[in-house]
């Protein structure tokens, strides 16, 4: 079942990159056109794009735009390769930023046309893999489960506002809900930056399907109620072992799955699983700015001072994941 | 080691009520004056006094204020019956309240000193309740787990704020700080209304304990990190199996300290352990309005009219319970 909102949520109409703002979400919908490498570069360190798989998209058509740009304005090689490395430093942790503006430059000397198929080629993919990963998903939960309908809990953004087509864990959703095999989600609300209030719950509103949020710390308790059947989160990485980093908060869910004996499945695509890093333990773990616990969008909760330690991922080890579902394979750690 | 403003969270001076107003922690600290039934009952329907036990004490004080306004004002016993009533009624939640305005009340008919002089043995004996307590927890946190310098994870409020004198949890860690067996402590945020940021922050500043906020979906893997040596909460009710409800965000703090193998110590008084109640199947679960979880302080988080889960407490179960810590003894469900 199509959405064209959702379709849209990163897209390249008459040589200019158009982008909902996911700052103005979830009470607005605007749609910005990026039109010069400067907006680009500014739309991606606000967050009006963001999520790693779809800033791999932004990085593609920002190349695209810079070779645009570049006809327009008569840029020499030396200022487009500028242009372009600004955009693959706009953030500098994004590895998916990083690789898919090098992909897609690699073709600069071909000419503006070809960068274009290039960059539109990066986003089919993305949106290709992100509807195999989902669909497999649903195939798996319904081995795991039966036909339902199931209730499922999930955590932090992983549709088509942080991954392009369907998503990763929620794209599972969506490929369940389209079989007529879910009954409705639980999705946290996601602390500090509360992507499953501000994103999960627009998206699955978008989407017509039923859900309720839950504070983070309510989830095990819920899952020990009876209330989900499985758990299906996303990953930032997956070691060669099978631990697996994801939005802080996800642990305690596979802790809670597995009390109660239902599936903990981590849906990611294949460029997820980084198999240089042996274990969880060899995964860096960031360390984020003490204001995104003590304050709550922008009004401080906590005495001012107060330290908070605020890891962005946790790691869920190995022996607690039912499943690692990719848009290729099944792997069961 | 004493604190006065910790010590002065309800008090009783020149026939008023004093009481730190909780609503506007932690960023001012004020004190109000409470002359009338009209005031108190305002001020506990408005969460300026909160916390059970310390409702309890609230209440008690009440009836002690009722009785010098029926003196000064010239009330019949119908009137000063009437009023006593709406204490016990302001919150019609809270056992504490109720049980101890019924047990200050019965002594109406022996006139105003009597009366008062019930209600501060009510406070006095929360303070002492709550001092051997924590004494006790300390001991079995020390034999347990050596003399530290430990680090303890926590979660919501569990001190002066809520209980008077030195609380449960919180009692315990102050006890431990003045054994110079703390290192430091990490407290949950405690989603929804944040009573982790606003008041126990608050309180380990006002005592001078080095703490660290973190998100609720935080602290498992904190926990998982090796960063607390024990997992010290308190307790809403202990059933007979000692099954315990506690804030929501309690339960996977109990599962990661069993995975980590460190201590998960429960710590509430004698009164709190309800023998009437098998099990913690029976314990009723107050879920409470969406907008707790779907905005915070006014401002909407989540797309208006989204609705959430959202059960104040959980359920822990006694297998995953060391020990519960009461005033008197050490259970090991």
């Amino acid at each position: 079942m199509g959405n064209d909102v959702l379709d849209d949520v990163i897209g390249w109409q008459d040589g200019q990159i158009v982008a909902i703002d996911q700052t103005a979400l979830p009470h607005q919908l605007s749609v910005l056109r990026l039109t010069t490498v400067d907006q680009l570069v500014d739309a991606i360190v606000r967050l009006v794009v963001r999520g790693a798989p779809l800033l791999g998209v932004a990085g593609a058509l920002g190349v695209a735009l810079a070779a645009r740009q570049a006809e327009r304005e008569g840029w020499d090689a030396e200022r487009l390769e500028a242009e372009v490395k600004r955009i693959a430093d706009a953030r500098p942790t994004a590895v998916n930023l990083r690789r898919e503006v090098l992909t897609v430059a690699a073709v600069l000397p071909d000419g503006a046309d070809t960068v274009e198929a290039a960059a539109l080629a990066v986003r089919d993919t993305a949106i290709e893999v992100s509807k195999r990963l989902s669909e497999r998903g649903a195939d798996l939960l319904v081995a795991e489960c039966g036909a339902g309908p199931l209730k499922v809990h999930t955590h932090c953004n992983t549709g088509a506002l942080a991954c392009l087509g369907w998503g990763t864990a929620l794209g599972v959703i969506r490929a369940l809900r389209d079989r007529g095999a879910l009954a409705h989600v639980i999705a946290d609300e996601t602390r500090p930056l509360l992507q499953g209030s501000r994103l999960t719950a627009w998206e699955l509103g978008q989407l017509g399907i039923e859900h309720y949020l839950a504070a983070d710390g309510a989830g095990p308790f819920l899952i020990s109620q009876g209330q989900s059947d499985a758990v299906v989160v996303g990953a930032d990485r997956v070691a060669a072992n099978g631990d697996t980093a994801n939005k802080i908060g996800t642990y305690p869910l596979a802790l809670a799955a597995r009390r109660a004996g239902i599936p903990f499945v981590v849906a990611a695509p294949e460029s997820t699983i980084d198999e240089a890093t042996a274990t969880g333990a060899d995964i860096p773990l960031e360390l984020r700015a003490d204001e995104e616990v003590t304050s709550f969008q922008g009004t401080l909760a906590a005495p001012r001072g107060t330290r908070a330690l605020n890891y962005a991922f946790d790691v869920t080890p190995a022996d607690l994941i039912t499943a690692i579902v990719t848009e290729d394979r099944v792997i069961r750690p």
